[in-house]
C-alpha cells in the first residue's frame, strides 16, 4: 500500500504557511508501514485540484487531501472530488449535529455556509471531527481509480490530527498489515562526506527494503535506517544487522541510536554517576550552559556557569591569573584550562568545561584566525585540566553553535571513556 | 512567469523533516511576482525525479529543484537531470576552487566524492555557494521543455536561502523586469491576532500590488510589507505609506522597519550611549547572554554573565541574601532585583538584567505555575531595580526562548524611554 499527500491551500504556495501537515500524516503512515511515494501543495482552485487528485490516485492506494473543507468561499475541495468522480453530496446527521453543538457554544446562527460543512460526498465513511465543524471523509473512488481511496481532511492542525489518530490510522493499518522499522544514528564530531566514506561497504550491502538517509544540521549528521516489509521478524533483524553494522564501523562518533540530543545524552551520564558540572564561557557566550539546561531535570548536575567576555571578568569572577592572560592571550589553552580549573573552584562542581575563542567576524590574526576555539575541561582531582584548539570555517553564529557542539562532544567522549 | 518547486528528499516522505526549504523558495519568488503554481516532495529515486522534474517542466516557466546534490550516495540529482536533459556534466573551476578551499580548511584530503560536487550539467549557469560545497545551477532545458528553466539548489537551508538572495531571485528578477520593494516591520511583545484587531483598516486599504505578511515566530510575529509593480516611484511611496500607517497603529510594539534583531538593536543602542552590560540568570540558563553576544561586536559592551541556577550560586557568586532566597522563593521579583543589583556590583557594568522562573515540565506550582518568569533590571546609580513577573504557556525550550524575549524587550523598552 503507498500514499500520497496533497495539502490544499494557497498560503501554503505564497510561503505565509509551512507544511507542518504533511510531515505529521507522513511520519503517521510510516508508523503503520505506509509509505508516502509524494506530498504535492496545490492551489485551492477547483481545476487544479482536479487534475491534481486524478494523478495521484493513479499513482498511490491511498490519497490524502487536507484543507478546503470550511465554510469560506475559498474551500472547495468536496467541489473538486464531485466533480472528479461524479457524485453528489447528502447531509450527515452526525456531523450537522456536532455542527450545529460548536455553532450554538459559539453563540451563532446556523447558516446554509456553516451548514455546507456537514454535507459529505455520496458513499462516503464520514471521519467525525472532534476538535471543529468540518466533518472528514474515506471514499472508495471506484474502478476508474482501480478502488483506491481518497481521504478528505481539513487544514486545520489540531483537527486533522486528531482525525488521522482516532480514525484514519486505524483505519489503514488494520487494511495495510505491512510493518515498518525506523532506528535513528545520532553522532557528533563527523562531517557527512567523512561518514559516508566510513559506511561505503554498508552502503553497498544494504538488504532491499532498508534504506539509510543522512540527515545533517548545522553542526552534524545524523542517519536514519528504515526498513520496510511484510514480516515483521524480517524487518526488525535487517534493521539490526546494519544498525550494527554502521555502530562498528563509527563507533567514536556515535553517542545515541535513538531520539536524543548530545545534550540529553550528556544529562543522563552525568545524573547516572550523580556528579556536576559548571561551565566558563568566553566565545560561546553562554550558549553551553544554555544546551546544557534545555534539558528536563538539568538543575540536578548543572550547578552554575560564567559568561566571562572581559580578560577582566575572566580574571575577577573566576580567577584566570593576569600573568596567564598576558603572555599567552585570551585565546591560549592556558587561558582554558585556567578558566576551567577556576570555575571547578568556585563552583564546588565535579566537572567544569570552559571555551574562548574567535567566533568572529572581527578578531582574527594570521595565528589564530576567526573560527579558532580552545576548550578545556577539568575535574575535581585530577591534577590538571585537559584542553585542545581547534579551528572552525563558519559565521558567527555558525561558528558558536559549532564551538559549544566542540565543547559538549569533547566532554562527552572524556564520560564515555571514563566509564570503562 | 510561473514556478513550481520540487523538494527532493526521503526526509520529506517520512515526516523526519518539515518542508521550511519550500515555504522560503515561495516567499521569495512571491516577491519578485512570480507566483508558485505547485511544490511537490519526492524521493531521491533517479526515475522519480525524472518523471517529477518532466511533469512540472511541462507546467511551469521555473521548476526550482533542492536536494540531492551533496557527496553521498543518496545524491542523485544531477544523474536525473542528465537522464532527462539527455546531457553530460564537467567540472566548473570556480566550484572547484571553492570546494578545495573549504575542504582544506577543514583539513580534508580530496576525495572523488567530494569532487563530484564541483561538477555541473553541460550547459548551465553555475549559482556559487557562498555556505558550503556543492555548486548550484540555473539550467536553459531546450525546445523539448518550452525552453523553461531548472534551477537546482542543495537541501541545507543555508545554502539554498544564501544562493537565492544573491542568484536565483536577481536572476529571475530581472527577467521579469518588475519592480519590487520589501519592508520587514520587527515586533516584540505583541501576538498575532491582536496585532492584526490593530491593523484592520491597513489591511483593508491596502493599495493594489501591496500585501501584508505575517510571519508569526517561536516569540512573537514580524511582518512584510511587500510592493510590487512596474513603475519604481510608484512602488517606493506605496510600500512606504504602507508602513507609515502601521507604524502609527503600532509604534510601541515595532522595535525596526529593517533586517535586523532585537539583540543588535539593543547592540546598537548600548554602543552609541556607551553603555555596559552583565547578565545574571537562572531559568534562563545562559540564552539571555548567548542571545546578547550572537551580535559581532558585542563584546565592546557586554561584560559577563552569571548562569545561577542553584540557590548557593545565587547567594555565593552574586551575593542574593539567603533570607530573601527563604522569604520570597528563588522564583520571586525580591529575588530577580537581588540577582541584577548583585551583578551589577560584581561586574561593574551599567546595566545588569536578570531571570529567575520555572521553564518546566516539573517545578511547578498552583500558586508559582510553569511558565511563570521574574525578571529585573538594575541600573547604576539608581536607587532600585525595576521587576515584572510573567506566565507563559509553552514547553521548556519554547518557555525559555519567550523567557528571553521578555527581558530582552523589556530591556529595550526601558532604553528607548531613557533616550528622550
Amino acid at each position: 500500500m503507498r500514499a500520497e499527500i496533497v495539502s490544499v491551500g494557497d498560503e501554503l504556495l505564497k510561503g505565509q504557511r509551512v507544511n507542518t501537515n504533511a510531515a505529521f500524516i507522513s511520519t503517521a503512515l510510516s508508523g503503520i508501514g505506509v509509505p508516502v511515494g509524494r506530498v504535492i501543495a496545490c492551489a485551492d482552485l477547483e481545476d487544479e485540484m482536479v487534475s491534481v487528485m486524478a494523478e495521484s490516485l493513479q499513482r498511490a492506494d491511498i490519497v490524502l487531501v487536507t484543507g478546503g473543507l470550511g465554510p469560506t468561499r475559498d474551500d472547495r475541495t468536496k467541489q473538486a472530488v464531485q466533480k472528479l468522480l461524479g457524485r453528489g453530496t447528502g447531509l450527515n446527521q452526525k456531523a450537522f449535529d456536532n455542527l450545529a453543538e460548536r455553532v450554538k457554544k459559539h453563540g451563532l446562527e446556523m447558516s446554509s455556509s456553516l451548514r455546507e460543512q456537514a454535507m459529505v460526498i455520496e458513499g462516503s465513511e464520514v471521519i467525525a471531527n472532534t476538535r471543529g465543524s468540518a466533518a472528514g471523509m474515506i471514499i472508495e473512488c471506484g474502478e476508474r481509480f482501480h478502488h483506491h481511496s481518497l481521504v478528505l481532511m481539513p487544514g486545520v492542525p489540531s483537527e486533522m490530527r486528531a482525525m488521522m489518530e482516532l480514525t484514519v490510522i486505524p483505519h489503514f493499518a488494520a487494511l495495510s498489515g505491512s510493518c515498518l522499522r525506523h532506528t535513528p544514528i545520532k553522532t557528533v564530531g563527523i562531517g557527512e562526506s567523512r561518514l559516508a566514506e566510513l559506511l561505503v561497504d554498508v552502503e553497498d550491502r544494504l538488504p532491499v527494503g532498508t534504506t539509510l538517509a543522512y540527515l545533517p544540521h548545522a553542526a552534524g549528521v545524523n542517519l536514519m535506517i528504515s526498513t520496510f516489509g511484510l514480516e515483521r521478524e524480517k524487518v526488525e533483524s535487517d534493521n539490526r544487522t546494519v544498525v550494527q553494522a554502521i555502530v562498528e564501523r563509527a563507533d567514536t562518533f556515535i553517542y545515541a541510536t535513538r531520539e536524543v540530543t548530545l545534550e540529553e545524552t550528556i544529562g543522563e551520564m552525568l545524573f547516572e554517576r550523580g556528579m556536576t558540572i559548571a561551565t566558563a564561557e568566553s566565545c560561546t557566550g553562554g550558549l553551553v550552559a544554555s544546551r546544557l539546561t534545555d534539558v528536563p531535570g538539568s538543575s540536578a548536575y548543572f550547578l552554575q556557569g560564567f559568561v566571562v567576555y572581559s580578560n577582566e571578568a575572566k580574571h575577577n569572577t573566576i580567577g584566570v591569573p593576569e600573568e596567564t592572560l598576558i603572555t599567552f592571550g585570551a585565546v591560549s589553552e592556558e587561558v582554558a584550562r585556567a578558566m576551567a580549573t577556576g570555575t571547578l573552584e568556585k563552583s564546588g562542581a565535579d566537572i567544569a568545561v570552559s571555551t574562548t575563542g574567535i567566533a568572529g567576524p572581527a578578531g582574527g590574526s594570521a595565528e589564530k584566525p576567526v573560527g579558532t576555539l580552545c576548550l578545556a575541561i577539568a575535574l575535581k582531582g585530577a591534577p590538571y585540566a585537559i584542553s585542545s584548539t581547534f579551528v572552525m570555517a563558519g559565521d558567527r553564529e555558525q561558528n558558536k553553535l559549532r564551538f559549544s557542539e566542540a565543547v559538549l562532544r569533547e566532554l562527552w567522549q572524556w564520560l564515555r571513556g571514563s566509564a570503562a
